[in-house]
C-alpha cells in the first residue's frame, strides 16, 4: 500500500516557492491554503516579469478563472518558460467550455504541455472535446462521466489529468486512481478547487506527477473531512479547513487516505 | 401580509447562474455569500467574453468599486446585452460621487436602465443629482436623507432603487418599503454591501423586481442578526454571517422579516 | 515611558479615509483589517481617478505586490500627488528584489519620498542596495540583518523605515525602536504584512511618523497575541485577529506594548 502521507512530508520539507497566475476570486484563499499547507505562494502575473519569475520558480500554476487579453499573454509566456525549463506546472481550466475566449485560451495552454490538468468534470469534458453541460464555474457533470474523457486527454497531452468532485479521478492515461476523501460542503466555499491547484503544484516539486497529484487530493479531501467535524456552515467550514491543512500530519494522511486503483 | 420567505425558496429552487462584474475587494466574499445562499456566481468581466456570457446568463450585476478603462467598456457591453435581452440586472454605484470618472461611469450605466440600483445613501444621493457628502466607500449620509432622491431616481429611470443602511428603503417610484432587519456590525465587514447586490441579482430571476429586492434585503439583514448572536467581533461576524445565509430557512425569513410599507 | 495606546485613540478619533493602491491578494483582508481598527479604507487605483482621489485623501498607501504597467503608472501619479500636497504615504515594497520590474518600480517610488517604507528584512535589504536572498514574498532574511540597511535607507530617503518580522525594527535614521509584540502564526496568514501597511497609513494622519509607526506595529502585534490565545490554526487565527483589532482598547495597548529603544 502506498504511503500517501510521505508526499506531504516531502512537500513540507521542500516548502517550495510556487508561482501562481490565478483569478481574482481565488488569490487570497489560495495563498492562505498554500501557506497553511507549508508552501510559499507568489502571485506573479504581470507580462513585464512573469517569464523572469518563471525562470527560477520550481513550480507554476495557471488558472483561467478571470481572464483578460493581457493575462492570457502572461499565461502563455509563463507556460512556455516552464515547459522549456522542465518546470512542473498545473493548468486549471476554469469554465473552459463557457465562452469562445475560454475555449481558445485553454486549448493554447494545453498545447504547452502542462504536467497536470486539474478541473471539474464539466471542464475536463470540455477540454477532451466531449462537450459539456456547464456554462458557469460549477460542475454540471458528475466525475464518472468524465473518466473516459480524462484518459483520452491524458494520452493526447502527456499530462496527468485530475477530475475533482465527490470522488476524484486521476490518470496519466495508463494508470488511474480514485480518491474518496472530501466533503459535500467543499463546493459551497468558493475557490477551494482553484486553491487545490496550488497544492498540487507544491506537491509536484521533486515528486512523480501521478503520485504527487493523488497524494495532494487525498490530503486536501481529508482536510475537508476534518473541517466538517466542527463546521456550522460554509463560513466556519472555510476557517476550519485552513486550520486542518496546517494541523494534519503525514501520519494522519497515511492512515486516512481513501485511495483505490481505478 | 406578504410571505417574504417564499422569494428565498424560489431563488433556491432556481439556483440561478449570476454573472457578476464586481470589484477586486468583493469578488471572493460575494462568491461565498452567493454560494451559501444557494446561487451559482460567475465572475466574468473580460471585454473578450463579457457580452457572450451576458447572452445566456439569467441575471447580471455590475459594481463600479474598482474601475479602470477596460472594465468600464466591459460593464457597458454587458449592460447593453442584458437590456437588449430583457435580462434583469443590478447596478451597484460604489462611491459614485467621489471622482469624475465614477460620476460619468455611473451615469452611463444608469442610462442603460438597470432593473435595480442598490447603494448606500451617499451613493443614491449622488446618482439622484442631490449631491452627497461621501468621498469614500462608506456612507456619510443616513438612509432617511436619501428617500426622496431614491423616489426621484426610480421615477426617472424606471429602476427599483434600494438604499441600504440601518433601515433599508426600497422603492419603484410609486410603492416603497422599509426593511428593518440588519445589524450594526455589517458595515464593519468589507464588501457585504457589494455581496448583497449579488443576492438581489439572484432573487430577480423569475420574480417581480420590487418584491424580490425587498425579500433579498430582509433575508440578508436577518442573516446579520443571526451572526451577531455568536460573533465576538467583525472577523467572527463575517464567518457566522455566511453560515447564517446557508442555514436560514424560508420559514424563518417569513417569520422574522421586518418589512413595512413606507 | 511613551503611552503608545494614545496613538490608537487618536487614529480612531480621526477615523481617516485612507486611499490604498494594493495587490489583489491583500485588498479584502486589508479593508477588513482597517475597518476593524477604526479607519475607512478606499481601494482606488485606476489611472483615470487615482490623482483626483489622492488630491483629497488624508493618507495614501502603495503596495507593489501584484504589479502591471498600468498600475505602476497609477502608483507614480498618486505618489507624486501625495508628495506635492504633503500627504503622508507609505510604501510597501513587496518582493522588491525578485525581478527587474520590481526593482525599478520600487526605486522610482522611493525617489518620490514616502513618509514610511514598511517591508520584511529581505525587501528592506533589496531597497538599501545590500542585496537579499529572498525571491518570493516571504522573508529569507532575519530582521537583525536588515537594521543597518534600514538606517542607511532612512538617512538616504528621509523616510521612516520599518522592518517587520519576529521583532520589528523602526528607524528614522537617527532614533530607532524594537517592537517585540506579535506571534509566529502571523506570517502563515497571507496579506497581514500588506494590511499592516494600511494601519500605518491610518496612524500617520495628524501624528508624527516615527511614533505613529511604532504604535501601529505594537497594536498590530498585540492583536496577533490576542488571536493566538484562541486560534486552532491559521484559519481561526485570521478570524480572531480581526476581532482583536476591533476589541483592543488604547489602555490595553498602553499596558501591553513591548517597545524598547534600539
Amino acid at each position: 500500500m502506498t504511503d500517501w502521507g510521505q508526499n506531504l512530508a516531502t512537500m513540507r520539507r521542500n516548502a517550495p516557492l510556487v508561482q501562481n497566475i490565478t483569478n481574482y476570486v481565488a488569490m487570497n484563499v489560495m495563498a492562505n491554503v498554500m501557506l497553511a499547507a507549508g508552501a510559499s505562494p507568489a502571485m506573479v502575473h504581470a507580462e513585464e516579469e512573469v517569464a523572469e519569475f518563471a525562470g527560477f520558480t520550481p513550480a507554476l500554476t495557471i488558472n483561467i478563472g478571470t481572464l483578460s487579453g493581457a493575462w492570457v499573454r502572461s499565461m502563455l509566456l509563463a507556460a512556455k518558460t516552464a515547459s522549456a525549463r522542465g518546470t512542473p506546472w498545473v493548468l486549471d481550466p476554469v469554465a473552459a467550455g463557457a465562452t469562445t475566449f475560454r475555449r481558445e485560451t485553454a486549448a493554447a495552454l494545453v498545447a504547452l504541455k502542462p504536467t497536470v490538468i486539474r478541473g471539474n468534470a464539466s471542464e475536463i469534458l470540455a477540454l477532451s472535446g466531449a462537450g459539456a453541460a456547464g456554462k458557469g464555474v460549477d460542475a454540471a457533470d458528475a466525475v464518472g462521466q468524465a473518466e473516459a474523457g480524462a484518459r483520452t486527454l491524458a494520452r493526447a497531452t502527456g499530462s496527468v489529468v485530475a477530475v475533482t468532485g465527490a470522488v476524484d479521478f486521476v490518470t496519466d492515461g495508463t494508470r488511474a486512481f480514485h480518491i474518496a476523501n472530501g466533503h459535500a460542503t467543499m463546493p459551497l466555499v468558493t475557490a477551494l478547487g482553484c486553491s487545490l491547484t496550488g497544492i498540487v503544484g507544491a506537491f509536484l516539486v521533486g515528486q512523480p506527477p501521478l503520485e504527487a497529484t493523488v497524494a495532494a487530493l487525498a490530503y486536501y479531501g481529508l482536510a475537508g473531512e476534518c473541517a466538517a467535524a466542527t463546521a456550522k456552515g460554509p463560513g466556519s467550514f472555510a476557517t476550519a479547513f485552513v486550520d486542518a491543512l496546517a494541523n494534519l500530519t503525514p501520519a494522519e494522511v497515511s492512515a486516512r487516505a481513501r485511495v483505490t486503483q481505478a
